[in-house]
């Protein structure tokens, strides 16, 4: 089979396709997926620059986001019959509860083998089966990013109906925020650095959206749409220099998930703001299986797709690189296979 | 000014018209509400009954749920201005937080005197002001009934979206329970006796209908209804020997809010059925004056209207209490004054 | 091997000692236990007694409860070395997290097979290392027993130094429950039937011994003991009709843990008293094994002891559930192999 | 009656020996207190830097923590009786629940009047009774610093008996924070800068102290002590720089209580490690009267006694100003009056 592989160093110059043997038949208790759709997350890109220095080694294939179908699976499954659509579990072992170290280690992308590959064997409790309404490219997106926001509003926060959410950014995470903010009705501000994607924003469930280019002081405008008194709860990817200031936009007691560093890794966090606010902040890390199974459920009954920026044949994957890279989409940028 | 009280003993037949001073001008923290509606509890029935036994004593003005047009303001009144439609607080002590022996002495409607009266002097602390796209009679439904359905869901329980909640009765609570669990993308099955509101209750939000008169098993056809897993949390407003049948369609870990007793003031509750359900049961008591001004942010956001079943003159109040007491109406009985 | 097992029917007339094949050599991450202790719990009597109906059927190895000797132990197996002393996990799936359905299904002791044998083969996952400081039949007080105590008032609840804390009986869960409360800093009150053992449960960790047989209303005596309000929790070991009085001597807004049914399997619960109080009931399940472990580090860090009430040789263990279904006693009926 | 006030501007050196009226007889439900003794905090000193930049203008009398005699109570007044010794609460308004914008504003020693004057005349309902063992010196050690560690443990954390809590620090935050969570069965690691004090820390309640000054790596040390896994929660009281290496210090899922800004009022958090540790960042505000009565029940129980550092008489008010601000003392800088 084929698959993309950081051969000899990580590096996205150093991404080639490789032949790699095809999987063995499934085990009694395990399913073979054929990899119909990826999609990236600056995890990869910081994986690829050598900035996430966490014991990752090449040989590595990458990505930690994808779909595919099960083409064969073991006399004692349960969990999926062929054909069906199901994504690989980011962190395949954990199955559910808070996170912990035992959970953590295994990681699809790095340092484990990742989706860019024709065909992945693993256990059925390592897959999750996609929601019935989407495609192949739309799944892929789940895995990581779409699993990071539920996890982030309804696990570790429990975002009420008519509680405001401010929603930094409008990558794959963010516009899955929105949707899933939306979906549980809160009142949703979609805080972006240009005003071109308003409409798409709106649409996705965002009721107000701020332009920080427009608005030297967006803390202020935030403050003022959400009742003087702030946000309940904000998501910020940026990181860096916007920690403060979004931490300025909470109402006293409220919240802020980190899951992301597109301004800078370092997040300066000024201590009188946050003791004024007593705010809490929350660091983002993906989610259990069981967060994935209930992100399926919300999806079906609200019919939610994921929002898809860009896709490219994975033939395409340095231009997907590129435009993940460059940045100011809406959505996911996503490979089909 | 008029007010309707039980004068010597407590009682239906003992309620009588009485006069009684008008309000003294407000403090400068006060404000005087003219009332313009209220409603009714079953409470307000057991009270009457004599078996709702903790001190409650003549002379008392019933009613726990009420609203009025705020008619005068103290010079430093910031909450409320004049013309504004307004809910006294059912609990008036309970301004934030969990519910403590200090706040749960003063309640409206006994043993402190409730809403049945033209008009209430009180501290604007004491008040909450109304949705702005209510009228009276719907404002009214709010105190008791929707805040304590909002907190049960929402505060003391976590509701996500998706979540699967049964919702037993049609009653003001259950009503407002469905709306809010709609409102926060919930998947909703609503649990009747009969099957003629079926239309009513799925426009109010409602998924499914279980009709218990149609169903030998309804707690079989719960399960179906939630994946086969079970639900991840009802309400139950009946109490008696409705318990253990909703403990039993309930999912491994799930609860069960207790908020009424039409069918038994004792629930058995069979502790075989609960230890594997691990099921938590929590008993509901209405909710902060904070719980009440979430409600009306949600109400606005999402433009929910309360449902009314039927609405009486405050001269038919005898007919009101009747109706309440029979039963097999959808929302709340409401008087006008 | 050697074993006890209900071959042809569940019945403690029925329990027959067997021989078994030898277990197989331990899997690369399997060993190998030679059990040195058990203990009884309430629980086998109803599988024993047919009264707890579920899908338990011989042939069963009977008790849940046990701690062995690691005698083998696969190539790749890390948690643990031959020699140890360790206790096969109650709930050998539930690793962490909340309970779910998945991790609810196997059971040692019913449906699955219990400790009452010579050896056990398990997954090294399915296995926790005993508190250094404890001898065998110390070690096994703890898999379902300790871990239920634990779990409740320390996972399910968040029981805060000061507290007060009533904990019914003075059985095996009982007593452990008394001594983490102790060790938490919580106020405890031990609620007894007769006095005769008051010394010892003060010297477990009981600030106070209510004895209800010397207290017409014991409730009240609950009472006066936490400061005129009640107390902040309790555990209820004995159901049916123990539940509202219970209830009632509870704070405002305090809980109560289910974890038993010695006076009843129905618990009867006066929804007055309860709304009262605004109490919620959470009922026992045992723990994951991350409960297990917190607990471990726990009895380490503190030294504590598993009360034994008393030892049998695994011959006599139609004398140890006799002992048992007697009661008064305090702490847990053990067997030595 | 005399009592110190920044007079014309904010400032130590502008802190001036005032006369004021003796205050008025207290009304029905109002008490007067006679201060006994009052406690410096490091927000003393930020306030009087001017660097604590919120509202805070003279004229102003410093100082929020303090303790005095209830010599004179209204007819109305049932939360104490004159001669009882009681604490002004320093955020009066925040009776119980989580902290909000309404219950946040009022502040004593900036921007409302402190402590640091003969007489307080104040509603009952702003005022708690200090633990009975305690003398005026140490139950003024109590209302900001050890509401603060208590709250952050305890209530906005869970800390369980046998988790592992770092604890930066030896001033009256810290130790007071020691000492709780000694009560609470927790597995104590003081870290300081130099290691003269470990034998009082010690006894405190610490049982291991890392002197950061000695070992080059203390993150790598309080891995080692955690076994190996990391801190299930920490205590900061540095801020600044120190932050990210707490962090690191962590478990897989572990909090920060961020308490403090000795070392930089910025904190840097370096996300890839904050996201490895999947952490939560808590900032710590004081706490609600409900805490600080909780704290009272609890210092009772275990006769706990706030560690002090230095008591100066209150007309040595500046050397105690430099005796705080130099540091490198173990428990609070106090005043006698």
């Amino acid at each position: 089979m084929k698959a993309y592989a950081y051969v000899d160093r990580v590096g996205l110059d150093a991404l080639q396709l490789v032949e790699r043997p095809d999987p063995a038949a499934p085990g009694p208790r395990e399913i073979v997926l054929k990899l119909r759709a990826a999609a990236l997350n600056y995890r990869d890109l910081a994986i690829a620059a050598g900035t996430y220095h966490v014991g990752v080694c090449p040989p590595l294939v990458p990505l930690s986001d994808g779909a595919g179908e099960v083409v064969a699976a073991g006399s004692k499954v349960t969990r999926f019959r062929v054909g069906d659509l199901a994504c690989p579990v980011y962190l395949p072992d954990w199955l559910d509860g808070p996170i912990s170290p035992r959970v953590a280690r295994r990681r699809l992308g790095g340092p484990s083998d990742g989706v860019l590959q024709e065909f992945m064997r693993l256990s059925e409790e390592e897959a999750v089966r996609a929601p019935h309404h989407l495609a192949p490219v739309e799944a892929a997106c789940l895995p990581v990013t779409a699993v990071t926001a539920w996890r982030s509003l309804y696990e570790v926060g429990a975002l009420a109906p008519g509680d405001s959410l401010v929603v930094q950014g409008a990558g794959g995470l963010s516009t899955a925020a929105i949707q899933f903010a939306a979906a549980g009705g809160a009142h949703v501000i979609s805080l972006v650095r240009c005003g071109e994607h308003q409409a798409r924003l709106r649409e996705l469930g965002a009721h107000e959206v701020v332009v920080s280019a427009d608005s030297a002081d967006w803390t202020a405008r935030i403050l003022e749409l959400s009742g003087g008194l702030g946000a309940d709860a904000a998501l910020n990817v940026a990181g860096g220099d916007t920690l403060t200031p979004m931490v300025r936009a909470l109402r006293v007691g409220g919240s802020v998930h980190l899951a992301g560093y597109a301004a800078g890794t370092i997040a300066a966090l000024d201590l009188f703001d946050a003791i004024r606010r007593a705010a809490t902040l929350h660091v983002a890390t993906a989610g259990s299986r069981h967060s994935f199974e209930s992100l399926v459920r919300v999806m079906e009954l609200h019919s939610l797709r994921p929002a898809i920026a860009r896709s490219f044949d994975v033939s395409e994957i340095q231009e997907a690189f590129a435009c993940l890279s460059k940045g100011g989409h809406v959505g996911k940028v996503v490979l089909t296979f």
